[in-house]
């Protein structure tokens, strides 16, 4: 109601060409695509800059997804519930195609801080598997997951690396997540995670950490998962006792 | 590992920079106090925008804080646990001394959305209310939380708006919250946050939305809390069935 008001001070000229831009959204409806900025420069009496200025904040809030050269109203976020089922299961229970795209798959040693986590000495090995993921064909994330080798000594033999890791451990090995701890974090992206997920440099994104355990109590995997900001919100239910 | 590094093209100069800049503030430590951008210029041989593109992420990535006119290192984020305890209990138990100062408490019609989370009708009353949060005297965040003026009439006149809300209706009014449902996202600040806030402006937050219900399922009140994204993390342990 009083969102971009200041209480002390102007408002800046972009913000009100973003509020306007935002009721334009509303009428063009998902998908729409939007005039070019030369237009809309024209249409508000602002500069290009100004203009250009308010479509970046919209686009990183989401509002807007660049199509080829042109530029589109965008539908809403995918909301995913923070739980312990898989990438794949949450975007399918909304609908969504999920996949992921192979980027590595190394072994390498944990060192001091990973192996801590996984409760392994510094020196054990451990796969890094790397994988875009996606939704719908829309690059949307990177995920990072690490686990020991000697837990999962097959694993770069026998797992396919479009399909779900926990798919894999349940049906292959039997293995149950029982338990994970979270952590939820607002990073930029890197530039070369900006690159592998297509993004523009410096998006916000939501970076989760998690480790996740058996249920007596022995931890799996480290899984370090960025979701574009623009395209993903998270979900959950609390409750007390 | 490979943070930083495109598989195709070359990394950006201020990337390469904040890196150097990185281990710098490892060895600082926190609350050290950083050189003046001219100075960091000299030491990595570029230009002073190139420096200041560096501090700029690191700054949004929470390893530097403003003081003054100067730059010191940031401890590090708040890790708040994602549950039903008020922002008070939940920042006391991290060992900060939690506050908040009051902005606004209005009453306002619900209109139709709200009206429909709290289930009432659009044209009855909310209280609004709306405080920014401290952490040890730094301003962390804004809140603002709606609830029926039906269900709380004294709210206006009895409550101290220093105190836990939840405190206020537990304590008070015997109200217990028993479930919420939660949604987290990543957002820029509009300028009217970024001024209350006292951030530089664009910073990514952390926007948590929540609406609370009581044992038999009523809707208690509907919250809309945004976080510095420099300054916290939220966390959350998950289980299976």
């Amino acid at each position: 109601m009083r969102a971009g008001i200041p209480e002390h001070g102007r408002v800046p000229k972009y913000y009100a060409v973003k509020a306007r831009l935002e009721a334009l959204l509303d009428e063009l409806g998902e998908g729409g695509t939007l005039p070019t900025e030369r237009d809309l420069a024209a249409r508000f009496e602002v500069s290009r800059e100004t203009v250009r200025q308010a479509l970046r904040d919209l686009l990183i809030l989401g509002r807007l997804q660049r199509r080829g050269r042109g530029t589109v109203v965008a539908g809403p976020k995918l909301e995913q519930p923070l739980s312990l089922v898989s990438y794949t299961e949450g975007v399918r229970a909304q609908g969504r195609v999920p996949g992921r795209t192979l980027i590595a798959l190394d072994r390498l040693p944990a060192g001091a801080a990973l192996g801590a986590q996984l409760r392994i000495a510094a020196t054990d090995l451990v796969w890094h598997l790397e994988r875009v993921l996606l939704a719908d064909d829309e690059r949307v994330g990177l995920e990072s997951t690490y686990v020991p080798v000697q837990r999962f000594p097959q694993l770069g033999g026998e797992f396919d690396p479009d399909s779900s890791f926990y798919g894999y451990v349940r049906d292959r090995l039997g293995v149950r997540l029982a338990t994970a701890e979270e952590k939820i974090e607002t990073v930029l992206a890197t530039p070369r995670e900006a690159l592998l997920i297509g993004t523009p440099p410096a998006l916000p994104m939501l970076l989760l950490h998690r480790v996740s355990y058996e249920p007596d109590g022995r931890p799996v995997e480290r899984v370090r998962s960025l979701y574009r900001g623009d395209r993903f919100s998270f979900t959950t239910r609390l409750s007390t006792g």
